[in-house]
């Protein structure tokens, strides 16, 4: 049941199910979703409600508690505070941690943990390092997410396209949707990588309403240092990363303060 | 400690930490491990092994059963199987199902199930499709991935390059992946979205021996019908689509034969 309830995070599974999965009298089932719900509650990694009735059933929302939340924010800043992975231009290697499992399954559960209560549809990141940390958010979330690309690929069938302004760059790019799969009125939660000028996270903001769709919250894994003012309102950064005068530091991002204040 | 056996797949947890982390006795984790054993065997999800001694422990591997994998690939069979599905010269429209995150655990178990018994270090793809394959599949083999690029991206530092001909349109490209990020003598499995002539697989066998790491198995989800000799020799498909004559069906690739005989 655990299993089922883990794979399934924010579905409504009906007792009825549960009971003929399982062969299980509705009583005994309810004692270990009892149990279910207090560990996960101790643990501080989700919650179990349980709605009564005959539409009813149990729901795992996968999410962090406050102080579990600081700890793993703690640790990933501690994993990318190293000045090796200072590159040319400011940027920063994080290939490693972006394809690290556990590391994923926590930024997954973070980001999750700020729409916990809010009706997310899908979630849309930008090719090509954005992608792992949608795909997590998305498990988390148990809704699809959706890859936008930077040129016309022939396996897309077509495609909704605009303009955007790389805000560190200051370059006139292009980014693409394939028509398919986003539709009108979805709620979205967009994911990316690393944020600087915000110019990307623009373009898939107008990208957005070039679909009808609603924009429900940005999210990066890290924020570099801009100057000037960025393209873009509220986003919420796990880590912050200061590269100025060839020093490298990392620190925590406004994640915490956005969603436990 | 299901959940936590079930985050931390092929991974060998003593005993011991679960006593301290629960505060049980060593016979009552005995007792809940046997019936978590028999659980993930009666669903046919996976296997747990306990290993005696000091160094022992217990270790849950994720995978499906012959009769769980025949039924998933069968499924997914029907879910391709859709003529709207088919694209101008021969591709076909799958990034909804490479979005889904039921699908990508159904494809990541299947995956994981082949290489169960083996030693696999690292999971490697290439941009921008197999991403969420590979993804899912490092999910459940518990073991980071890696991206190959497709030209020269500034935020990865210092890389490895090759030059490879693309099977189906006969043109040469490069492909290249960050030096850090593979290791000498690493046990490397390849996952891609989609096979046609072999050409992208083929470089990444190159990279890989660039690398002097070592190739362990090949695996897409889907083959297309490729007329003439392929590039490459063993990999194995969840499922095959054949559009020739403007005609479209998909069936199961070479998996079940491949795994489970």
């Amino acid at each position: 049941m655990t299993r089922y309830l883990l794979e399934h995070p924010r579905e409504l599974v009906s007792l009825k199910f549960f009971g003929e999965r399982y062969g299980s009298a509705k009583s005994s089932i309810s004692e270990d979703l009892g149990i279910i719900r207090k560990t996960l509650q101790d643990w501080g990694v989700g919650k179990l409600e349980t709605l009564p009735g005959a539409s009813g059933g149990a729901r795992l929302t996968p999410m962090y508690s406050a102080d579990n939340a600081k700890m793993v924010i703690d640790q990933l800043v501690e994993k990318v505070d190293d000045e090796s992975r200072l590159l040319p231009g400011g940027y920063v290697y994080l290939s490693d941690l972006l394809g690290d499992p556990e590391v994923l399954r926590e930024i997954g559960r973070l980001i999750a943990t700020q729409y916990e209560a809010q009706d997310v549809d899908v979630v849309m990141t930008i090719e090509t390092k954005g992608i792992p940390l949608a795909q997590s958010v998305a498990m988390y979330l148990n809704r699809p997410f959706v890859i936008v690309r930077n040129s016309s690929h022939i396996t897309e069938g077509s495609t909704v396209s605009v303009n955007y302004v790389s805000g560190s760059s200051q370059r006139i790019k292009k980014m693409e949707l394939s028509r398919r799969t986003l539709k009108e009125g979805a709620n979205v939660v967009v994911v990316d990588d690393f944020l600087k000028g915000g110019g990307t996270l623009n373009g898939m903001k107008s990208l957005i309403d070039e679909f009808g769709a609603h924009l429900v919250g940005m999210n990066v894994f890290a924020e570099g240092q801009f100057e000037g003012e960025r393209l873009i309102g509220e986003c919420t950064s796990l880590i912050k990363v200061d590269s100025s005068d060839n020093q490298f530091s990392a620190k925590p991002g406004n994640y915490l303060a956005t969603v436990f204040d």
